[in-house]
C-alpha cells in the first residue's frame, strides 16, 4: 500500500495510514457495541471499517490479495484496537473530539493513498477520484450496511465531499507535473481542513425537493 | 464493454447501453432523493445503480479495472443524469411510463451484454445466465441495500425473471451456432417484451406458503 | 475448489462440500420464504447463501472465475434444493435439528476449504483464518443483508467463533508440518464440535457494556 522507507513523505504516510486504520477500527467497534453485537460482531465491524475501503479499491484495481493480506500489520492493529474499545468503550465515547480529529486524519490519508494508487494504475479523472473516495469511505458504508442503517455519509455531513475535493486537487496537481512529495500532503490537508471546518461550522450539502 | 464501430449491431448496442445507463442512473437518483439523502448520497446512488451490475460482473470475470473505469463515458453520463434529476426530480417522477420503458430497454441491453461477455469468457449455462442477470440487476440491488430496503426485485414483479428468460434464449441460440447479429437483438427483445407485458398485465411470480 | 479424486480425504471433503452447499441453500431459501419473497427472490437467497462465501474468498484471492462458475455442480445443486424448499418449506422447518446438524457440517467443511486454500496461496496467519471464516460465513451475512437484517452471526451464538477456532487449529497444525489428511478433518471436527456444543449448552459470547 505504501512503499515505507523510500523517503520521508512515504514514512509519514505509512504512519498516518496506521493512525487512520486505528481510528476507523475504533469507529466500527463503537457502532458494533451500540448495536448490541457480541464480541465477534464488534471485531468484524472494526476490521471491516478499518480495511474495507482499501480492500474494495484493490479488488477493483485487481491488486490482489488486497493490501491488508500482504501486510497483516493493518489487521493486527485493527484487531487490537477493536478489543481495547470493546473493553473500555466509554473512554472512547468521551473523547469525541479527539476521535473526530483522528477520523479526519484517516480520511485525508486514505483519500491520498487511494487516488495516488489509481494514478499509478493509469486510471482517468473519474476513476482516480472515485478510488480515493472509495478507499476513504467504503469501509464505513459497509459498517452501516452490516448495522442495518442507511450509510450516514449518504445522508448528511461533509465527509465524502471533502474527499472528492481532495481527490480533484491531487489529480490536477499530478497532471500539472507537481511532485508527489508536494501533491500528497496538500491533497490530504484539503480533505482534513474541509472536514474539520464542516464539523465546526455545521456545513451540510443540499437535499433535493421532497417528492 | 462493447466494441463500438465494429458493425451496426454493436453500435446499436453501445447506444442502448448508454441509454440504459442513463435510465438506471435516474432510477437510483430518485431513490436517493426519496430517502432524503443529500446531493452526495444521490450521486452515489445514481452511479452505483447505473454501473454496479457491470462492475460486479467484471470483478467476477476478472476483467479489471471494470468497464466504466476503462471508458469513463459511463461515469460522466451517470453523473450528469444524476445532477439533472437532483435539480428537477418531479419532471422525472411525472414521466413514469417513459421511465419504465427506458428501464426495460436498459434491462434487455444489460442482460445481452453480460451474457454475451460470459459466453466469450467460456462460462457454462448457469454462469452465462447469472452474469447477464447480475449485469442487469445487481446495481439496483445494491441501490436498495444502501437505501436500507429489501431489494424490490426479490419481492415482486417480473424483472430479474425476464432477464433469466432472455439469458436462456441467448445461451441456446449461441450454442445452436446462430450469429450474434441475430441472437443479441432477439434475446434483448425477449427481456423487454416480457418486462413490458408483466407491467401491463400485472404478472407476478408465486410466493411460497406462509411459514 | 477441491481436487476430487486425488485421494480419500479429498473425496470426502468434496462430498461434505456438496452437503454443506445444500444445507446453506436450504437455510437461504427458508429466509427468503419467511420474508415473503417471490420464487426469484427465494432462488437468489438460496444461491447467494450457498456460494457467496466461496465467491468472496475467490475474489479476494484472485482465483477467478469463482469456484462455482468453474464447476457448476454447486449452482445446480443449490438451485435444486432451493426449489424443493420453496415447494415444501414446512417439511424443512420441522427438521430443525437435522438442519442445524447439516449446517454445522457445512460450517466445518467450508472453514477447512477456505483456510487450506489460503495456505496454498501463502497468506499469513490472519489472512488464512479470515479466508476460512469468510468462506463459511459471508454467504449467510449477504443473505441477512439482502433480507434487511443485521447479520445474525454478529449478534449472538457461537458460529463464526467456532470457525475462528478451527482456522487457528488448522494454521498451527499446518505450520507444524502435519499432513493435510490429518489437519483437515481435525480442524473441521473442532468447528463442528464447538458449534454443536454451543447449540446444546446455549453458549454465548460476551457483549460490551451498554453505551
Amino acid at each position: 500500500m505504501t512503499a515505507a522507507g523510500t523517503g520521508g513523505t512515504f514514512d509519514v504516510i505509512y504512519a498516518l495510514d496506521l493512525l487512520g486504520t486505528a481510528a476507523f477500527a475504533a469507529s466500527g467497534a463503537l457502532v458494533g457495541i451500540r448495536k448490541r453485537m457480541d464480541l465477534l460482531g464488534v471485531v468484524v465491524l472494526g476490521l471491516v471499517t478499518a480495511t474495507g475501503g482499501g480492500v474494495v479499491r484493490d479488488l477493483l484495481m485487481n491488486d490482489t490479495p488486497p493490501f491488508c493480506f500482504k501486510n497483516e500489520t493493518y489487521l493486527y492493529l485493527a484487531l487490537a484496537v477493536t478489543i481495547i474499545v470493546f473493553l473500555i468503550p466509554r473512554k472512547f465515547e468521551r473523547q469525541r473530539k479527539t476521535m473526530l480529529l483522528l477520523d479526519a486524519l484517516g480520511l485525508g490519508t486514505f483519500l491520498v493513498i487511494g487516488t495516488s494508487k489509481a494514478l499509478a494504475f493509469k486510471l482517468g479523472f473519474m476513476g482516480s477520484v472515485i478510488m480515493g473516495v472509495m478507499t476513504a469511505t467504503a469501509g464505513g458504508m459497509i459498517r452501516d450496511m452490516l448495522g442495518n442503517e442507511i450509510p450516514l455519509i449518504l445522508q448528511r455531513e461533509i465527509y465524502a465531499s471533502a474527499c472528492i475535493a481532495g481527490g480533484i486537487v491531487l489529480y490536477l496537481l499530478h497532471r500539472a507535473g507537481v511532485a508527489a512529495a508536494v501533491t500528497l500532503p496538500v491533497a490530504a490537508l484539503v480533505v482534513i481542513a474541509i472536514r474539520i471546518a464542516a464539523i465546526l461550522r455545521g456545513w451540510q450539502l443540499p437535499k433535493g425537493p421532497v417528492i
